[in-house]
């Protein structure tokens, strides 16, 4: 259990952490998504936030808190692959323009969020949600039991 | 979230909570089993600790802590309606005889843990096992998040 990794990742700026926590609450309260954060994917990357939803639907939210964050990252498509809706996330300061439109967008802080603009759905294939899913459970266990016992001193 | 179980029962007795740990020590690192603990099922009863493994193989594990421990609990087949694989587990004072012998067996301390007799696989239907993992890559994601964010101020 040693490599996992952590819960809030160390890199993250400020803004980016106040904004995962108010789309894991807009998520979580609104659409009752049950929220992982930093979620490693089989493609190598990792999703900031992913909501999984009572009827194992699952929405991936990535976190652009600046125009060049936006601007650096060419392979944001590749997270529809793990989805079912697609979101970028913003701080409250940033132009909501910047983002493609036909993408969903969602307005988060520290406290709260709202959804600017829905995600269209994009099914995943069952097996990849099947798969996917039990990485999920995986991972949540992992995270926990890391929490409970660090482990033999 | 108000309602989550909490992640250790504070009900549970001292030796229950070590051999707890000791199980999932031992599942998580000899089988590759990914653990939670109290885990609320569909019937009203809690699994002490419940284990995903690599392919979605589903083990539960009831803690008896002592021979009154044991019988008390007339509903403990119970659980085989929600795993692939049932174990009793022990602490190492306690006479491994009183246990059913058809049943696997666990003895575990704080530290560790061993197998001192496999369970028999009875493997769970289809819809259940899609079910029980929807569930728990919901709690285990909640219990994650309540812990990141224990809400509002």
């Amino acid at each position: 259990m040693s490599e996992l990794p952590p819960i809030v990742d160390l890199r993250q700026s400020q803004t980016a952490l106040k904004v995962q926590r108010g789309v894991m609450r807009l998520l979580r309260q609104t659409y009752d998504m049950c929220c992982f954060a930093e979620v490693p994917l089989a493609n190598g990357r990792r999703a900031d936030v992913l909501g999984v939803g009572p009827k194992g639907e699952i929405w991936i939210v990535e976190i652009k808190s600046s125009l060049v964050d936006f601007q650096v990252d060419r392979k944001w498509p590749n997270y529809k692959d793990f989805c079912d809706r697609f979101f970028f996330a913003k701080p409250p300061e940033l132009d909501p323009d910047i983002f493609p439109a036909e993408e969903g967008l969602i307005v988060a802080d520290g406290h709260d969020g709202a959804v600017l603009r829905h995600a269209p759905e994009t099914p995943l294939a069952p097996a990849r949600r099947k798969a996917l899913m039990l990485k999920l459970v995986r991972l949540g266990a992992d995270r926990i039991h890391t929490l409970m016992d660090p482990g033999p001193k």
